[in-house]
């Protein structure tokens, strides 16, 4: 009989948006060093999404999606996950009080994308496109500080394309999507910023087909790696304890 | 507050391979009517590769898949799956004795293609390309009987081709695996049939960029299909009882 290699559980809250999450669960298996199915990584996911939108609960003082998220998080929890990822970048706003109820890790986004910008040797100033969600609650910005010297927020025009771009593509429509995201990036490299970190995970799909790659890093491959890397390692459950 | 419409939540047992089940999860997305994030299917997934092969348990008559994928059917009924599917035709040699241990609607795949055929008119023979453990189980010949006329198997030289197909893409090479395919899906349009099944959740990924779609069905998509419309129906709620 084969050996089945170690691999510890990762579990998914996702379907934040859908798309995004299979994305993001595709990004894991291209991701993986595996010749066979069972060297894959294995995950459990809890894809609801009809969890309230994020990006509005923020701007308009909601809380409407922690509850949903928390219980996405215990289902997780009770069915064995070792390590837990959230493949939505604004989702992350709760991470802090979603961390506190749980002895489980979950994987930070934006810490796997320091971890990215730190193996290429980042030194000067990165941009951020996301949501106005993630750049109000400032969650990069924190997580970021001591290892970037600046990171710029787009105008307010460049961020009216990246909400176009974003929710044309939680609306099925790639080529819209594209057209708004490309623009986006094109601005910021005009403004001439080192790195630029695509910082919702609806903008790696809007940027596909696109040939901008130069410098961007996208939040969804440093998730999948940060997972990959985090279940293939040796198990941390301690030596049976001695008498 | 947005009127969040009724979804039943499906339970995915996948991971039978990583790749098909990231297939699968974005052919639910893309069959998916959905504006916003909220209106998609919402999904619980168990995807654990850990389970044995499929194809060659069957070959050699060993039952070890069934109790591990006894163990993911158990954890989506815990978690409230309301339908379940299995991106895997192989597994589906199980389908009967899983069946019978719930009373959760489980998807059979071969009657969504079954569905499938019946809105395209079948009237003669259909190919089955799938692996030997499919093949050998009957499980296609069974439910498309009283359906079509035929359902032819391939020789031996094209079933090698398939297996071929197969193996690359869970290895996570899509050009040997599309080279392999391509050619058996020739082989089976000169030997005169009506449909041909890719009744093999890897092969659509194989074939993914081919241009021999003509009669081609692929049964992804068409349980992904089913799954839609399971999750969309009106729920099978009973009405409060009088009294």
């Amino acid at each position: 009989m084969a050996i089945v290699p170690h691999r510890r559980l990762i579990g998914v809250l996702g379907g934040m948006g859908p798309a995004a999450t299979v994305d993001f669960l595709n990004k894991i298996v291209l991701s993986t060093p595996a010749g066979t199915d069972q060297e894959h990584v294995p995950i459990i996911l809890h894809g609801v999404p009809q969890i309230p939108d994020r990006s509005s609960a923020i701007e308009s003082g909601s809380d409407a999606p922690f509850l949903p998220m928390l219980a996405g998080l215990r289902m997780l929890e009770r069915n064995g996950a070792d390590v837990i990822a959230i493949p939505c970048n604004t989702a992350h706003h709760w991470y802090d009080r979603l961390a506190r109820t749980t002895a489980i890790d979950i994987i930070h986004i934006a810490d796997a994308v320091r971890d990215e910008l730190v193996s290429r040797k980042s030194l000067g100033a990165v941009a951020l496109l996301a949501t106005r969600g993630t750049i109000a609650s400032g969650l990069y910005q924190t997580r970021l500080a001591g290892t970037v010297d600046t990171v710029v927020v787009p105008d307010e025009h460049v961020q009216q394309l990246v909400d176009a771009s974003i929710a044309a593509i939680k609306a099925g429509d790639e080529r819209a999507g594209g057209a708004a995201g490309e623009a986006a990036v094109l601005a910021l490299i005009e403004s001439g910023v080192e790195f630029i970190i695509l910082a919702c995970t609806e903008l790696p799909m809007a940027l596909r087909h696109s040939q901008l790659t130069a410098g961007v890093i996208d939040s969804t491959v440093a998730l999948a790696r940060a997972c990959v890397i985090a279940s293939m390692a040796v198990s941390r459950a301690p030596l049976a304890r001695a008498g």
